[in-house]
């Protein structure tokens, strides 16, 4: 059997083809000049599957999409606090290349406006790196990211370097509020090889893709950030990501996104997976045209907005039964799904509401498929109570969804992985 | 037994009481005067539980609470693109009294704050509808999602209609853009009767655990708005609701919310339970100090944040069997879990990296517990592919997870609720 | 003879007759359909002729321009600082509709603004004056500033009224900022119909030329304000009265002025005259379009840019002679021109390096016009040191330009009226 | 006799002596650890006469004192239109580093904050000017303001440098927006060095009495820019001279001024002086604490303010009579005073009304001392028109203040310079 998905991907870009809106970026060349035509889609699944169509292994300048990411080593590097001392989190309202920074010290508003991620950029790396060493800092972090050894386009990081008056402003004016502590020049240097960095849209996936598997790279297995620095970065990317379309995106698409002037495009699906376009036009805003449609069609084929509330699954209680005869009658409540708070919520409200009648009360975890820490300490607490109630308590849990359980003071809970063992001897 | 989440919630409270810092609103005298140490909270499941602690049945003005749900009730009265010209979606950095509003157009930039929210006003009900009829269609509306008939506190109503200067410059320049058609003086009127509304901490509970619900009151069960309108207006309150601090709350609490200046503050959990916080005395951003620290804590207690990434699930390939023996012989693939995008890519690749040998191909759905539209289509494609290479294609599907499967030209599917039926004759 | 300057005038009307660009302001039907084709200009001498050409008799609403003299009220009434502490005098650099207020305090940034001005109608009259009196003496000091009694227009005021949804709102701002205490829809009313006074461009001659004479009108001989309200008036007009385009005005025409929507615009020449224009098409700012080009015209033609330095004057000293003998000799400083502070400088320096030689010293100010008081300061002190140098010292002032001569301490002089008093025994 | 000038000037000093509030400027340490307490007040006549007191020949850095001069240099050498493309004329109302420009096109929105300096030091010289020769023609022009060879100081200059991380940041946008074509670094080295030149306070009274004086320096006698170029140059200082306070000086002081922050403040009198003040501490705008009061308290002493209107002087008409007998009657008319436009006029007017019944006509201008370039044309106009009337008409001017008088077509005039000429043979 053929997968559809590439199919999927293929068809969703014939369907923006035939847009030729937007123009290349001008101010270098090497953009001007690209190929204005490219285009490609890459998908990469939290366990590191890819699927991609079109030009998606053409190579071309990673730009602002390079932010999302160095922010994150940044946060890895330096902690949350060094890092939001530097940087502000909030939307600017404003176009990409403004001066977006608070009027009293300077700070950036965001690390996906250029001041903000300029001064990034200088909080990789230990404290004391040299220039250098964050330049190697930014390129092993994205290579880590992305699975793959990535290289700067040295044609294109020449010329930004020689056009980038407005980065060499804003890296002044970070300097002037000591924001950084670098030379401008060398600042704005660095910065500008950490945006040449050449990427395929299936790099991105990967990268999109580590974000969305809580930081460990799903091709590589190896981890590249915390979920903590995750969890922060697509908050970031979710305000802050689009510039001054912020709302729009969040309303029409949904997915905490990252674009860049070469015409790339990443979005993350929390959990599912990592997603990239490639195609150079831009709009106004300086997004990717095709980029944008694809990523709102994929948003309504694939169900992706992360404000979409899930329909309403099946009760969390398959059953609820009475089993074996007079010293081993047990009550055996049977769950299923997966196990966060509200489903937690329900296996205690189910006990609370109906005591059990019997002494030996029994609950199966084995349609249980994940249980979170919130749901882990709610039903431990459960067993706890019923313990205390002076309940002997079971737990069912054959593919140990919930290992190693200790109810705390007072309770106490046997594991079983038969239901023989419950009703046997 | 006892549930352990009232415990929870009175030692959240207990937690928070000893912080006398921040101010009650000081505008009115009504809410000047209110007491400034009344404290609650309150959760409701989106199955229909209340959980509350502390003062949770005291009233309260519901003020700017009421902005997402209006927000939501224009929507389903006037439909996206009528509400989206007259009021954008874009975070505005700005205080929550002043005039953001696009400076061409006199189009605010929110909904959440108070030029969009009295826009919002005017276009509730149907088109041509009177001023009288507006304020009953807020009222019902209000009172469908908080699930019981809300009244307007008539002493809180005049006394903020005697000192809405504000409000009324703001309506007066609404009225200057052509933004609102009635008079400035009355649509404040009806605005200042909106905020009026008494709810207590459970109402606000419910209200927000109705948006949590898809649009479906958990009491009541009835719909209240559209899955779509509730993706709209809890993407609106993740970027908009918490006035300048939007990006700092998502980073911290992540959870789409709202505050009021009586002191009431709600955040929807999507898909498990509306939370709802009660605590008159407010930080300099306007929103209650006691709230802002509660939902911190709900959010780490109980892994709300939208942007958190869930953790691995264990496969949706439970097992791959090959059963019985000859003609009857089978490859049996068993799935587990919720089915969305990324599960059923999972599916489909596991059919094609791994064609069946076997010309009956089966699919269990028996440890599956929903699916979700994406999913549906998808598994149905890989149904009709199977069915294209030659298969003979079965659901098992005792709960009925996937109704009506339908893979479409050229796929043949068979729906069997036991695997006896699929291995005896 | 025939004056060349209703010609001067005649060819200027017909010099801009022919341009028809700009456009009537729309947002009343009173002003859109004003006769777009009239036009006029006059001038008021400070001695109070008046001379004007086209239509100006014609009448129109005065507008904006009564701002600056409102101002003027205001201040006379209620006093520099009463004023200052409700409204600022600095360029705001935006349109003039906008809500241009300073972010903490909500006062205006200047009285030109509609902000401002609103705010300025509320001060005058006594503290405590009803609606009705700061009405009525609104028109009663505007009336004095033209010379006539001048009557509201009640078709632009209603019509006005019915369509000041923006005033309205600056009005709510201003009330909710505590900068006017009264009903917001009676500040306006009562601005509206300020705004509505009936003028002719002779009136507005006469007005501007009032400001040009101290704050005396030209026609009746009457004083209106005082000479330091004048100055204040005039300062603001000068940085403030053409919107955003201030600099741009002060640069290129260099006189105090204020423009109103209806088409007029004045000039105040300081001592000299006031100009008026009349020309209802207005440019992008809401100035008169062939008002400007009039001034730009006038401002060439008459020198009146008081930036223009004046051509350098013959020295003050027109003479220096020894007459007499023997005990009549004496050393006769002939003195011309008007004497300010560089003239009397230079008076006080001839005596200073030039010690006279005789005993008697005589000041001739027989061809001295006038004498500020500065100047007036530096020659008594001069005429004091002489004295105390052991010199007889007399002023030849037949004309009284220096009256009641008093050296102060120590010093003495004679005040002589004719050549032979000096000369003869 | 000892002038009372100095007195004045020290007395004035001792009266602000005590003030020590305000503080050093200090981003570097050479205007940090500047003696505070220094003190100093001199004043330029326009006929090239200098009083000072205090610590009158300390030297110190010029800083944005040069501006104004700079300004004047780049409009003497490339014209206005040239320097108005690149750097507008309005006021900010913003802090004096912030980055003003116009969002769309980069032009700095005045030649008096820090990107408009930037911009006309890049302005100076012929075009294609090497950043040298730039250098060299900015400090031969502020010498030629001064009178003197201006000397940089090297190690402020080299200080500013390397703290100049705001003006680099200036820089870079302006070339950014292409405003200026340099490398911004060597832009900023330029400007900086223009910053560090020494002056004294009386040579800052010298450069601002040679604004006064039309453009030709008083000591010297060299004309350094037209008199068109005073007028535009005093006309931004005006409006944009001090910082955010532009309203409040105009109003409180009234002379076109520009401060420094190594404490120098100059005010041009138009006509009469330059004046400057020297004292380190600055208030939070950047001015400096003590020279503010002393321009205040001169205002008031000196009567300086431009919106000051002048007292009214006797008319320009001293007297009528009729001389003379039979064929020899003649009306004489007799004025006095300066002739600016106003007086012209009542002249023109005299005629008008009162024609003249004899047949000659003699106008006396013996009292006259200066005729503007309007009076001039319009006392001429008045000959022609009598010529035309059949009148024979005589001009009485022993001063040659009116000279090479043609009335044009149709008029003819005789000067005379006795009055026995007139009513002899």
């Amino acid at each position: 059997m053929r997968s559809p998905i590439p199919d999927y991907l293929a068809e969703a870009l014939r369907s923006v083809q035939a847009d030729h809106s937007g123009a290349t970026a001008d101010y270098i060349p090497e953009l001007a000049h690209a190929d204005p035509d490219r285009l490609a889609a890459a998908l990469c699944t939290v366990d590191g599957h890819i699927y991609s169509a079109g030009d998606a292994a053409a190579e071309f300048s990673i730009q602002s999409i390079s932010k999302p990411f160095v922010y994150a080593l940044a946060l890895a590097d330096r902690g949350f606090d060094a890092v939001l001392e530097k940087v502000n989190v909030e939307p600017s309202g404003n176009a990409f290349n403004e001066m977006s920074v608070e009027p009293d010290t300077g700070r950036p508003l965001n690390p996906m406006i250029n001041a903000g991620a300029i001064a990034m950029h200088s909080l990789v790396g230990p404290p004391g790196a040299t220039p250098e060493q964050r330049v190697d800092r930014v390129a092993d972090g994205l290579s880590a990211f992305a699975g793959r050894r990535l290289h700067v386009d040295e044609a294109v990081s020449r010329s930004e370097m020689s056009h980038a008056y407005r980065n060499r402003a804003l890296a002044n004016m970070l300097r002037a509020y000591d924001i950084i502590a670098d030379d401008p020049l060398v600042a704005v240097a660095g910065y500008t090889r950490q945006c040449s960095l050449l990427v395929t849209a299936e790099d991105l996936a990967v990268m999109a893709g580590t974000l969305a598997n809580r930081g460990v790279n799903p091709l590589t297995g190896r981890p590249v950030v915390s979920a903590a620095v995750v969890r922060q970065t697509l908050s970031v990317m979710a305000t802050c990501g689009m510039y001054d379309g912020a709302g729009d995106w969040m309303t029409r698409v949904g997915v905490p996104a990252k674009s860049g002037v070469a015409g790339g495009l990443i979005g993350a699906l929390p959990g599912q997976a990592g997603i990239a376009t490639f195609s150079p036009r831009l709009d106004r805003h300086g997004n990717s045209v095709r980029g944008v449609n694809l990523f709102t069609r994929f948003t309504a084929d694939m169900g992706m907005h992360v404000m979409e509330v899930p329909p309403h699954a099946p009760s969390v209680i398959r059953s609820r039964r009475v089993l074996g005869e007079g010293d081993r009658e047990v009550t055996l409540v049977s769950l299923q799904g997966d196990l966060r708070f509200a489903a937690a919520e329900r296996v205690v409200r189910e006990f609370q509401e109906h005591p059990p009648q019997q002494h030996r009360v029994a609950i199966s975890l084995r349609r249980v498929f994940s249980v979170d820490a919130v749901a882990r300490r709610m039903v431990l607490e459960a067993v706890r109570r019923l313990s205390l109630d002076g309940h002997e308590v079971y737990l069912l849990d054959p593919d140990e969804v919930l290992p190693d359980p200790d109810p705390g003071t007072g309770g106490r809970v046997r594991v079983l992985t038969r239901l023989a063992d419950l009703l046997g001897g």
